[in-house]
């Protein structure tokens, strides 16, 4: 049995499933952002405060990805926002299989966003394409200046890395410059903000520079 | 195409190995921990904080896994303990087959504890037998209350969960109590020690637990 190729041919048939929901999204003119993170970097509260600023100008559904519960989901409804919860069971990621049956749950007409909040796992959901127009990824700098170097693969894939709970700095030891250093030797393209979802720190940024990004949608 | 049979299939291959590496083990009379854990949780700091206070009454060996880098496998080293890393690429866990062709870079005989340092990946290493003794998992504090419930499947099959960065708690927001909560409703057997390797705080609980498990050995 070769693991290497049948791990190929699942990438494969996710990538032509990709393809698929591309097209469905273009279709519906629907604006698709991928957010990945470790688990507890904060995604959901990055959702949280993004839909709470643009909502009014946007209509948003959120696909939520975990591996249990539907605690994610909840906070989302809360919110008054439609939200589906994918609980995963054992899987690290989310698929594009399993986002193509999500959207059965949604009506995708006069939609414009859709964020979709994958699997806590710095390492598998960037291997699996999804049909996003953008790939975001949020890192808690408490997790270390290193990591970038250490988890090359999502860091590289990605369009937008949000570094969160910079409130924590002065309690961590951790040096932001030398994480965004570290950021930038392995994707010198990528935009970085650095935020606190606590605070709100660096959140107006974020949300500009994604407002401008949809434009055109 | 059946992923799931075939995902049974590497498990059980994995399984397998992972019998041979544990007769290998009992026959050189080595006691193995499988250290596991999200992302920058602390496992090399937790690795180094042992080392330094047990090195003097056991001979200890540690093989490091990590995506890309030799950084942790350097960090061991700097103790003056023998240190192998292994590279995954893009493999986000450590398998029984990597361990036991890592063990060819040690000399087996007279030691009495290996310490494997798994990827950083809170999901797929809980799958993956290696034939250790023991298996420890790190979680940072600052990653959330409600993760036992969210990622179960780790939490539930590890033997102590060490719960780290607890002087990050008076800035975090997290509450102890119902982390302590959550990691017991998904694992009542669990040892639980709360710690801060960087204060020092509990360190001490863990390793005089950890040095009466092995005691016997």
């Amino acid at each position: 049995m070769h693991i290497i190729d049948v791990n190929s041919q699942i990438l494969q048939e996710n990538t032509r499933l990709a393809e698929e929901n591309k097209k469905l999204f273009n279709k519906y003119g629907l604006h698709v952002t991928n957010f990945m993170s470790a688990p507890g970097a904060g995604k959901t509260t990055l959702l949280e405060e993004t839909i709470k600023k643009i909502s009014g100008n946007y209509k948003i559904s959120v696909i939520e990805g975990d591996l249990q519960t539907s605690i994610d989901s909840d906070r989302i409804k809360a919110l008054n926002i439609p939200s589906y919860q994918i609980t995963t069971g054992t899987v690290c990621h989310l698929d594009a299989r399993m986002v193509h049956n999500a959207l059965h749950n949604f009506h995708l007409e006069g939609n414009d966003l859709l964020f979709i909040e994958n699997v806590g796992n710095l390492v598998c959901p960037a291997d699996f394409e999804l049909g996003e127009n953008l790939k975001v990824m949020v890192f808690s700098v408490v997790e270390g200046a290193e990591k970038p170097k250490k988890y090359p693969v999502m860091f590289h894939k990605v369009d937008v890395v949000i570094l969160n709970k910079i409130d924590l700095i002065p309690y961590s030891g951790v040096s932001l410059e030398e994480l965004i250093n570290n950021v930038r030797e392995v994707n010198p393209e990528a935009k970085i903000f650095p935020v606190s979802c606590k605070t709100g720190e660096g959140i107006d940024d974020w949300i500009s520079w994604f407002s401008q990004n949809i434009k055109g949608k």
